[in-house]
């Protein structure tokens, strides 16, 4: 039979690395050193792990003392995260002798104040997991939340990340929430900040971007935005404030949109589902979509309504 | 070079570890017995194949005829889900001899009247793949449907999960439809109701809550939530009847969202895109969003305008 | 110990098998020659490798030269890329020597053409990067683009697939978008035709169907929807041009949805977020939801009051 392809490989192969030469972003041969996405996804299995020892298994080893099996994964986190870090601290750069040893040694102190902060990050996991326990009906148990939620996955490695971004890590932070974004569909910039009971449901088209600021005992729901809002947009607003500020015990609820780094939604505040906001909320108010006039059409007949919510609205739980 | 992790990474791990000592939820170091999620996965894999046989390769076997590596597949289910299972009835316990041994019959039992039911599983499944056919013109062939549908995944999904829901078994049901959910957006509660020929097209951002029930012939677009309302909330509704009832050949568009445990919607209704509905529609309806006000800005001249939406938006399909 | 298993196992595996005879579109078990989802898996990774040279590692070799590596790669996906198209061609057939054969050099051939146009699709996916890095203010630098930006790995596969589409590849290109859908929520049709500067921003829940067509600078933000609407629906619409037309130089807002075949969105419009289209919009428009009226409830007092959007919302930016 005739074989065209090994007769024509050696030009399209020619042509492709010829193509690589055109220095554009996407053209960077010699890039050696990259952080390594699966590294990185390794270690975000590592620090579930850490965090929520006892509900995942290590099939390599058989355990007697499960203390001893957290200790190696500990180290192994240590001595894997901070090579990582070296890496990222220098990506794309060329740089000499001298300043690897001193990116060698910001990397090993970076990764040894990311694990002393582990202890930390536990207790807010703690207070998260308790959260989502007392607000979903449907929870059969503690364990399953953390077995299967994945509003608690999400928020598990942005907690991390986040630690690592206040750290000043480039690149692994968001390469890490993007992973978590990819599995639960939650996309939560390491930038943000977020207090203690998070609860996050269903989640999935939740987006909640880099300069936000959340309170405790938030509660949010599928398809929130806590977004930005702006007249120019691009580049210049890098490093702004673009994000609300949303305080204590907010609840807000499926499909809302929250835009602004100005806008604040006070203490206790109910954001209904569907509410698009563009300024601030003062506490303890309830805000709803006021009604949708809607068409029904049966046979021939058809009447126009205004369908008001019910009051019951104000707290809807999914 | 200095090597700061080598002389501190023991006081951290040891922080760490006296952490794991604070009798939390997430401090459960003596749970030897976890169910294996890894398992479970690999379990769906061969539910899966099972579904569809001819569909999947086994690539570990020369395989002459497919029957003797199906009934492999089979045996290898019966083997790991049954010790799953037993697992998981005693999860968190520390039972004493007598009660595991009753736990593994009861397992035993369990697995039996969940490969029993398999053909009936297969028989739903067969109709939701010629649903899809018939309602999504970009559907090439079956096959393409078989192999690339996120939502006939997910729908396959749930219906092996909701067999393990009915037979008792905790947290695993939980833990394949949110691995469904996490490959698809598909968000399926286990302890739904779904009849024959169900369609879901697209699927992301889609909530079916636990209490849901759905008739026949019921077409589910993009983004749609069949979720609870409620002045309360919170565990008190543990078990209550949360969310709403759809009757056979509804079609619900993308953005609906229907909410209620009261709330039924009727035989034959279409559900337009983005309604918002918490009381019960009757059969035959057609129920659509009235019109949307827009402001059309072009250069200075700024117009607002009823955008009224066209007779077709009824039946809008995506 | 009474094993229940064991007895009642072969009976139960027969059933099975049984049901395997129906002759229904899920009974196929005399298909031996599938595409290979796993195998199509990883020929993505490596076309992502061949798209951004440098950004992922090769573990199985040393690399001095990554040139020698990239054309090894490239070999790889020529081989086995070939054997995958000449399994979808005639998949489902049971086809003689001869037109086996004839499949054989077609796919050969098809093979070919597709690697030949690898350059063209990275001219494409420079420019896409571009604009993703022009548009976010949350974006560090290109390569955190490369490394952790769903919206741009939708894209990436996208067109690798589409170039597959158009060279009459079965299954194949729609199996690559499913498994980006499933890693992103973003499901690109592979039939869509999209310019260069694509930019999605967060990308979860976008829905891009068959027959829409994109210029260039294109930007589309999370929830968009560019679908399909009809008095009719169903298989009478295969090959029907159902989507839109965007033109250039267009903003989509999250949430949006724009609907039918003759819908066209006029060079450099900009739809406002959660605004509902199923008509045409000209040139230079800007498009947003007038206002909603929203419910304030602080206490006993309950205000009702229309939310102007301010004008910046024409622009907002999430």
């Amino acid at each position: 039979m005739k074989d065209y392809i090994s007769t024509e490989i050696h030009d399209i192969t020619k042509d492709i690395l010829a193509d690589y030469d055109k220095k554009r972003h996407i053209d960077k041969l010699d890039v050696f050193n990259q952080p390594d996405t699966k590294v990185i996804y390794e270690l975000i299995q590592e620090l579930v792990r850490v965090a929520y020892p006892g509900f995942t298994k290590d099939k390599s080893y058989r355990i007697y003392d499960i203390r001893n099996n957290l200790s190696m994964v500990i180290e192994d986190i240590a001595f894997r995260l901070n090579k990582q870090i070296a890496i990222a601290l220098r990506y794309g750069e060329h740089p000499d002798e001298e300043k690897l040893e001193a990116t060698r040694l910001e990397a090993q102190k970076i990764t040894l104040a990311f694990l002393r902060r582990i202890p930390e990050i536990r207790e807010y996991l703690a207070t998260d997991v308790e959260a989502v326990f007392d607000g979903d009906p449907a929870a059969e148990s503690a364990d399953e939340i953390i077995f299967a939620y994945p509003g608690l996955y999400a928020i598990t490695i942005f907690r991390y990340a986040h630690v690592l971004y206040e750290l000043g890590v480039p690149v692994i932070p968001r390469i890490m929430t993007e992973l978590a974004h990819s599995k639960t569909g939650i996309d939560i910039n390491p930038g943000a900040t977020i207090g203690k009971y998070f609860m996050i449901d269903h989640g999935t088209g939740i987006v909640i971007g880099e300069t936000t600021e959340i309170g405790e005992h938030v509660k949010v729901y599928q398809g929130v935005t806590l977004g930005a809002l702006s007249t120019s947009g691009g580049r210049k607003l890098f490093n702004k404030k673009r994000h609300p500020t949303i305080e204590d015990n907010v609840t807000i609820y499926s499909g809302a949109s929250i835009l602004g780094g100005d806008t604040v939604i006070g203490k206790g505040a109910v954001i209904g589902g569907n509410v698009f906001l563009t300024k601030s909320i003062a506490p303890g108010t309830k805000v709803s979509v006021k009604n949708q006039e809607l068409r029904y059409n049966q046979g021939k007949r058809e009447v126009q309504e205004i369908e008001a919510y019910p009051d019951s609205a104000w707290f809807y739980v999914i």
